[in-house]
């Protein structure tokens, strides 16, 4: 374990050292004796002549001596002290392993002030001020950090060459760097970081990187940015569609609003399970490969299984209501959702992920109808305490208002949502009269966002009690009232993010709601089994993920939420 | 909320009540006369027809008597004041709501003796002692509690008639039932909990039950029992076939041993993500649905996608290096992998649950076999502490020698692996002496496994360095050693559950290394794509979640550790 890995450069590439060899050599004057005349010389004419030839001699010396010193200067250049300082790290094959730590950024305190450090980050960008100091941009995901290179003169082993300074102009942004130099507070405007900088002693390229797709801080700007360029002529910004960062979804990925995204949707899975764990559930665990098509309704991808057909689960549905008849009493899934519908919309994708739970309840559906709450409330403060940074960064790019919900969540019945959109003017997507018991179109739930968040001053609420004819036949009616159902969603932002019921759990019933729906029962035999030997009144839900992540930092479109989404036109990457 | 709901039953059957209906009427002697004489009859004759009239008279009054008695009686019998605590509830459709607390038999404390409790339950078995005294077994997952109902004379609210017996006697096993009571001390031999019994009060059934498939207690015997059975004309066991319980798996997954089992699948993902999440990885979802097979080899699933044709994924491999080349710098995914591979065996399915992480490292990639090692013994620890009991429940079905592990884990270079095997007499699965570069056939596994045990003392172990040759392309070669790689396997009892190494990183050396091997770089062109705009070294690797499972519980199939296990057999359910 003796010298830290950075020193020890096995292969340094010398790309920078062609620099000071063209310099053009000095123009010293050499007195060219032009054509002579058959005369023997005059006595002045010799005096003049030994005086030239004195001159000559004189300057012939003179350029002598400065060719010497011209290379004596250039020799001392090109010996660069500065070369272990920096270059090009050998492949990284785990070769040794010294134990030295490197610094993260979210790290740096004021106890970090003269430290010493070393560090990886990608290479943001890089500006030049004068000859002998370049500042550097470093990034790692969220933060960026400035380093400060300056050409220094001392022959010790921090010496910064001109070569040296040349070497990290030339690095091309993005490429992996890997730096050590002293942390010092500053006052530093371009960097996420405005306290601190590092003055650069070693600099080296782990990995070097070729032509990019497009800039990250092209791919981190705001709306707001390109309102303001469109009235400043110098401002001049090129706008990075969204097909292309999908399709360069690993450059896409690292900006700051991304690595945030993506932290944000990691944080709503664990606040979904913590809550959960809490509350006596179990995870499962569902194959997603399935005989028979579950569900009617929505296509379902076809799978060619060896020598017959699979089908790509739909939902968890009927795996969960197994494991209650099971006797799990209390299970969540998180798994993969596919859907061969081709909707081409800003909130639908083929294939996304579920956060389903089912739950068996004692006396009454409500009982699961208040988990599913407080989870989604557990993910909504879990959010705002802890993910500050991440939420902020977002909102650079996608500005929002905060997400607005009440500590006693708004429990709408479905007929009081009808009657507030009617109030407010609403007519169904036919142009008629809303009716009690019709579907809201995804227009009318949006209105009613609008005038829940008025009225009651929430981004979330549930609306229960929905007609019993517009939900699937497996939802358990309303014991009072046979033309409603014990279901209900739940809305962020107007938009749904949670559908779930009470479900018939009786084998005998079930069968007469498939037969009054027009499902000969014979179809669903896998379905029905499940019911024959017993399971308990159970209700339960399923959310989509990505749906929660784009409407709490409203996003705008689905795929902004999910790492590498799948739409009717998208396989890759 | 006047009444607790048990009491508010709305329609009992009175399916008992026909039981005393059928008793014979009284043979009370009523004389019929016969054939009369036309003579008159003589004083004497006259006197002894008044005497039998009179003795007549006397008998039809009797039997009048005894008649109108027997009515009494029986009115008083079938008059049933025990009604009300018992019968067959309504379907649950949520009619009310009453917040009377249930209790879950985990919670019983000598503080519950005495106490009234509500709770509900499957009706795992019953047995009559004499005519008044019926003793119940109810269940709640891994626990079952003895319930006792006695008739008692008394007229008070908590008269238990001889109907009410006959009705809990009839109930067919398996049913959910609605129990009242009183917890009392007891010495129980026949259920789980030992010390409490429920003096029964009120008993309904929820959800009754047909035809079972089998039952619980058959379905939980251990091998143990049928060798007793095998030495004992007295006892008489079916064997429940693995393929016939999982065609009933719902029923399956009721026994002690199921509820133990899944419980520790969820929690084995649990500790996974607790220990990650402590390290700074974030969770991501990689798509299933693949637009190229990932990685060659496996066979892979092939899905219709609209008009065109899409992949399974074979591990979220590629999505996740991609996502370290995005800059997210540590991340896990578990999610289910799919496997188009014909294997039937009992360690094979065709679609699972990878617990997959990957990591970028700075100096060397065993900063990542550590942080994996690190994660599994946090598994292993958590399991053993905060399972026992689940733990406990499943070795009385499937008996294993508790699961060892070194609190240092034992690193073993594959070359001393091959010399420990060789050593002891192994050969290569051709019968020839063992190579260095050899792969190691499953049956050499197993062998180092026992011979690690027996010289270390552990179930578990890694072995690291293999040779390159038998390792994926992507695979990053040893620097000092080119046959050897930055590669390694983790075992459990001798099997491997986990896979991981070094990937190269350079999109050059990564062509290469395809190149080498005799793949086509163009046919990798996605793969490829990832490493263009640079990625740091990093390592990782992908577990089994049923393989740790079967392992860690030596359940010797792993269709055991799945809640609905896929193989080229089986689609259902």
């Amino acid at each position: 374990m003796s010298e830290p890995g950075i020193q020890e450069v096995k292969a340094v590439e010398e790309a920078t050292t062609a620099a000071s060899t063209n310099t053009p050599a000095p123009t010293g004057e050499t007195p060219v004796a032009e054509g002579e005349t058959p005369a023997g010389p005059t006595k002045g004419e010799l005096k003049k002549r030994a005086k030239e030839a004195e001159k000559a001699k004189k300057a012939a010396e003179r350029a002598a001596r400065e060719e010497e010193e011209r290379k004596k200067r250039e020799a001392k250049e090109s010996q660069d002290n500065a070369k272990q300082n920096y270059g090009k790290l050998p492949l990284h094959q785990s070769q040794e392993r010294n134990g030295r730590k490197f610094l993260k950024f979210t790290e740096l305190s004021e106890a970090s002030v003269g430290q010493r450090v070393v560090f990886r980050a990608r290479m943001h960008n890089s500006r030049a001020q004068g000859a002998k100091i370049v500042f550097l941009g470093f990034r790692q995901q969220t933060h960026t950090l400035q380093g400060v290179l300056v050409v220094s003169g001392e022959k010790d082993e921090n010496q910064v060459s001109k070569q040296m300074l040349k070497f990290a102009q030339l690095i091309p942004s993005e490429s992996i760097v890997l730096v050590e130099g002293i942390i010092k507070s500053a006052e530093v405007k371009s960097c996420t970081i405005t306290n601190y900088e590092v003055g650069i002693h070693k600099l080296f390229t782990a990995v070097e990187v070729g032509d990019l797709p497009f800039s990250i801080d092209d791919a981190s700007r705001a709306e707001a940015d390109f309102e303001r360029a469109e009235n400043d002529e110098n401002l001049q910004f090129s706008r990075v569609a969204l097909a292309t960062r999908l399709d360069s979804r690993v450059m896409d990925l690292r900006t700051p609003t991304n690595q945030a995204i993506f932290r944000i949707q990691s944080a709503v899975g664990q606040l979904f399970r913590d809550y959960l764990n809490s509350q006596g559930f179990i995870e499962i665990h569902s194959p997603k490969l399935q005989g028979a098509a579950t569900e009617s309704g929505a296509s379902v991808f076809k799978v060619q299984y060896f020598n017959s057909t699979a089908f790509l689960a739909q939902s968890p549905q009927l795996a969960k209501q197994m494991a209650i008849a099971g006797d799990m009493e209390r299970v969540y899934e998180i798994g993969p959702v596919f859907r061969a519908e081709d909707s081409n919309t800003h909130r639908h994708m083929t294939e996304f992920m579920g956060l389903d739970l089912e739950m068996a309840f004692e006396e009454h559906y409500h009982e699961v109808l208040e988990v599913l709450d407080e989870m989604l409330k557990n993910i909504f403060r879990g959010l705002k305490e802890n993910y500050k940074h991440e939420i902020e960064t977002i909102k650079k790019q996608f500005p929002h208002e905060d997400f607005l919900f009440l500590d006693e969540t708004l429990k709408l019945p479905f007929k009081e949502g009808i009657k507030m959109l009617k109030e407010a003017g609403a007519k169904g997507s036919d142009g008629q009269e809303l009716g009690e018991l019709d579907d809201l179109s995804t227009e009318n739930e949006k209105f009613l966002g609008r005038l829940v968040r008025e009225k009651y001053h929430t981004d979330y609420f549930i609306l229960d009690k929905f007609p019993l004819a517009i939900r699937p036949f497996y939802t358990m009616p309303d014991p009072t009232d046979e033309t409603l159902s014990n279901s209900y969603d739940f809305f962020m932002r107007g938009e749904e993010i949670l559908s779930g019921a009470q479900r018939v759990h009786d084998m005998d019933f079930l069968i007469e709601r498939m037969k009054s729906v027009g499902i000969d029962p014979n179809s669903m035999q896998g379905y029905l089994d499940a019911f024959k030997l017993g399971a308990p009144p159970h209700a339960g839900g399923g959310i989509g993920l990505e749906r929660v992540v784009m409407l709490f930092l409203k996003l705008g479109n689905i795929r902004r939420a999910s790492l590498f989404p799948r739409d009717p036109k998208r396989l890759t990457p």
